[in-house]
């Protein structure tokens, strides 16, 4: 059986869950599949490659932020039903904003997870401008947001930092998004 | 003559803005003093504590965020102020977003540059849960942003990808900022 492209993916995703994005490496990569270096370079080029594979994989699943929101659907709640979609998916994976935050925000991915969300905030009458403006600081703001979490519960796994209050987590981020929200007008 | 803290501390930036975070380590930084690892130990513990003092230091910096706002500020502008300067004291330093993340929202760090703008807030009418929430979350849009801009410029070095347009993440951070702050009452 010849390696796919999906097998290398997954594998990808699979190191990450398991290890950590430090340790999604080609020659972990190449290990875990039993494979020599050279068989995975016709699916990965690089490692830059395959961290934007992995990447386009999670933000992709589906009912994820790439499907996100329907137009027909109320602008704040439809903002805010994108950006908590985003985060789950996000947290999902280990490391997942770290990783999500080197790939999508440079362009590396080949999945965009705002493309449906900017057409929602044109079809709510933004101009193209300023609904690229809002995709990129809402994708900023939950990914700073998301970035704090994974690292807190990481640390504290560690041993290195006391338990993690999730009602405050949940409390901060609904108080992030009310805030962005009730602010986007001035985006118009 | 004995090494200081302040000795430590200072060829820690130094490996930072010359090498970045990743060779940011007790070996190199031990290397860089002319001294053995141990001489390091009565200063800074281990590698978590090493992040933390040179966080501490970046942040504490005269004119940085820990003196501001003054609190004779309009609320809009001294938030907007302090955003500004938060920002402008992480792209001093390479990696200078993604080494603060990792400490000041953990707590691993002493210095919060955030005190002087929750007391800010709640001198403008803001409670303490509410003024709270507001730092937490302006550092997570600041640092979100910070961190792709740093990201891109550090693939832009590396030939992995083309020219950063500096105008574009001006316009986004200032629209970022804008939304933010026009949202900010509803933290009332």
């Amino acid at each position: 059986m010849s390696l796919t492209k999906a097998d290398v993916v997954q594998a990808g995703v699979e190191i990450l869950d398991t290890y950590g994005l430090g340790d999604l490496s080609m020659r972990r990569l190449a290990d875990r599949l039993g494979v020599k270096a050279g068989a995975l370079y016709w699916h990965v080029a690089n490692k830059q490659s395959l961290l934007a594979a992995v990447s386009d994989e999670i933000l992709s699943v589906a009912g994820g932020p790439t499907s996100l929101p329907d137009v027909d659907v109320d602008l704040d709640a439809g903002v805010d039903e994108w950006a908590r979609c985003f985060r789950r998916v996000l947290l999902d994976h280990r490391d997942g904003a770290e990783l999500v935050a080197s790939t999508i925000s440079v362009g590396l991915g080949e999945v965009d997870p705002t493309v449906r969300l900017r057409e929602f905030l044109v079809a709510h009458g933004f101009d193209v401008d300023g609904a690229g403006g809002i995709c990129r600081a809402i994708v900023h703001l939950v990914l700073g947001h998301t970035m704090e979490e994974q690292t807190r519960s990481q640390l504290h796994d560690l041993g290195v930092m006391g338990e993690v209050d999730p009602a405050r987590q949940e409390r901060d981020f609904d108080l992030a998004m009310r805030i962005f929200i009730a602010g986007m007008d001035t985006a118009r």
